[in-house]
């Protein structure tokens, strides 16, 4: 079996945000990725969840939809570097971009440039049933829109936490904790 | 591929306790459990690390030790419960036990009852090269004797973090923040 | 000069939910309380906030408007406890109960009883020039309304965060983590 | 009364790491300060606890040791920025530099360099019946040190909490949740 974990510093990031180790980790856990699966990564970022879901989905298929031009050519990069051919980046604003796609086993919202109901909206109709959309929130707000919609919605069983991780950093014969910011998670299931 | 993340409360219980879900989705994942993993789990407690890393490692095996009968017991249901066939409990303290079992591909360390330091040293033995030791510590003083044991064990990298997990549980149309205890994860590699 | 931080098992209790002791510091200390001032502690529970609030605006008044009769016998119980008189207790659902109050150095809101922007909006007319809200969200939804009141509301300079306070509990040789329930913060000062 | 909290960006920092405001405002309170309180700061950085802590004790006296120029420089400038004369600063590496101190009210361990144990059985001896200890911890090792010191020197009552602070950084229309490093506290009153 295929496990998650790969270090934040052995993908090529330029300045974009990232996805942090133990995040993604628990974010491509509830995934419940298989062999096969169909997957949305919407605001792709540096590629770093939707490589390591395309590595679990060896035989299926990760689309990555990314607004920003220096994102694509991280994306595009970090393929290269892990040998992994099985994304398909579109350059879109999401929801823009996935009319074409075909239904998704798992689709992860990281980055949603203001467009988060938008994205859900479409996101339900393009989800299978029993399938995972699952929302990484850094703001108040999102998480917000993410609850309303799910009050609005109610073919979605759900559950959310938020992680935080210090990481313990050896200086000497010392390890200073160090946080990261914390994120939350809402796993949301099609009933 | 296998996903974990059983929730809390499908294990059967009692008073023992439990590593949290997330905390053991990412110790699980952790393990870089495969097929044929032989795995210790070190204070199995309720077993639920065991159940999910026995399924995971379907053709391996998972040597379930703890010293509370209370706790066998708990492991043994939840073998039935989950079906699952390749976990052989071991009523004893800690190293104790451990002796005449195969090397491991992955030692899980929970439960230390104040022998994390003879544990350590059992367990530096007999984990094979490139396996993986990995302490869940809920105290300050187990965190710092892992830390003292990997200053003057140079065979091992080593990386660590705390996880702290908040629940948003939903009442009525509020979402109540809960806190999980913090956990410290320690991941030692056999170099 | 006065100190915050009487412990939590000082207080008299009940069933009824408390801010926890750091929390109560960090709040209160946020208040900018003076010998004189005059301090609204609204859903005010087990009158932990309002006696700590009473002796330090040991010449000023706090009007503590709770709507449970469970806690307003536990405030009374608490004044005394604590020989404090300058409290006043309101039994009512706030923002009922503010009209005829004066007008406030200080206003802490603690439970809402889902009228979060009714009592904002009473707040707002009730606060004094450079006068402080300072608003305890334990859930996402509170946290919001009250970020969407201070977009509407350009009358107040804000600044918030969320305490999330882990105790050390001695255990024999050991000192075992434990989590208090995170809270966000927020303090509005009228301009 | 007094109340803390001088925001970070208010005090002239350099490249000094300071003590964040939340931790700095429950730090200060543990320290039961009055008018006319001897406070040793030790480790004292840019000075941001020492001069607060001298704010609150307006007739008393804060001596501030620090081994770096560089932190006895800030701390000059911050006590002329912030009109503070009752701050003495020692340059000397702790526990040197304590010898001809008067017996204090209170200890503020922030930095130690190493000497902690040093510097603990400096602060035993140098602190008053009812006088208080309060240290800073942000490394594993600094918490175990204290711990272990109180083990062993039953002249002290304690208590010890880990504080981890998010701010809700406003951006356009959302609230991006940013984390600051925790920070253990440890309390410790001479009995």
């Amino acid at each position: 079996m295929v496990s998650f974990g790969i270090f934040d510093d052995e993908f090529i990031r330029g300045n974009v945000p990232m996805t942090k180790r133990e995040v993604r980790i628990l974010t491509l856990n509830e995934g419940k990725i298989n062999d096969n699966s169909i997957i949305y990564d919407i605001g792709a970022g540096t590629g770093s969840l939707s490589i390591e879901a395309a590595l679990a989905a060896k035989n299926g298929k990760v689309y990555a939809i990314e607004k920003n031009i220096e994102g694509v050519n991280l994306i595009k990069q970090n393929c290269e570097k892990f040998n992994v051919k099985n994304i398909e980046i579109i350059n879109k604003i999401a929801p823009d971009g996935t009319d074409n796609l075909p239904v998704a086993d798992c689709i992860f919202i990281g980055g949603s440039g203001g467009n988060l109901t938008e994205i859900l909206s479409v996101s339900q109709k393009k989800i299978k049933l029993s399938g995972r959309i699952i929302i990484n929130a850094i703001t108040i707000e999102s998480l917000n829109t993410s609850f309303e919609f799910l009050r609005e919605n109610k073919d979605f069983k759900y559950y959310s936490f938020e992680v935080f991780v210090s990481r313990y950093n050896p200086i000497g014969n010392y390890h200073l904790k160090k946080a990261e910011n914390p994120i939350s998670i809402i796993v949301c299931e099609k009933i």
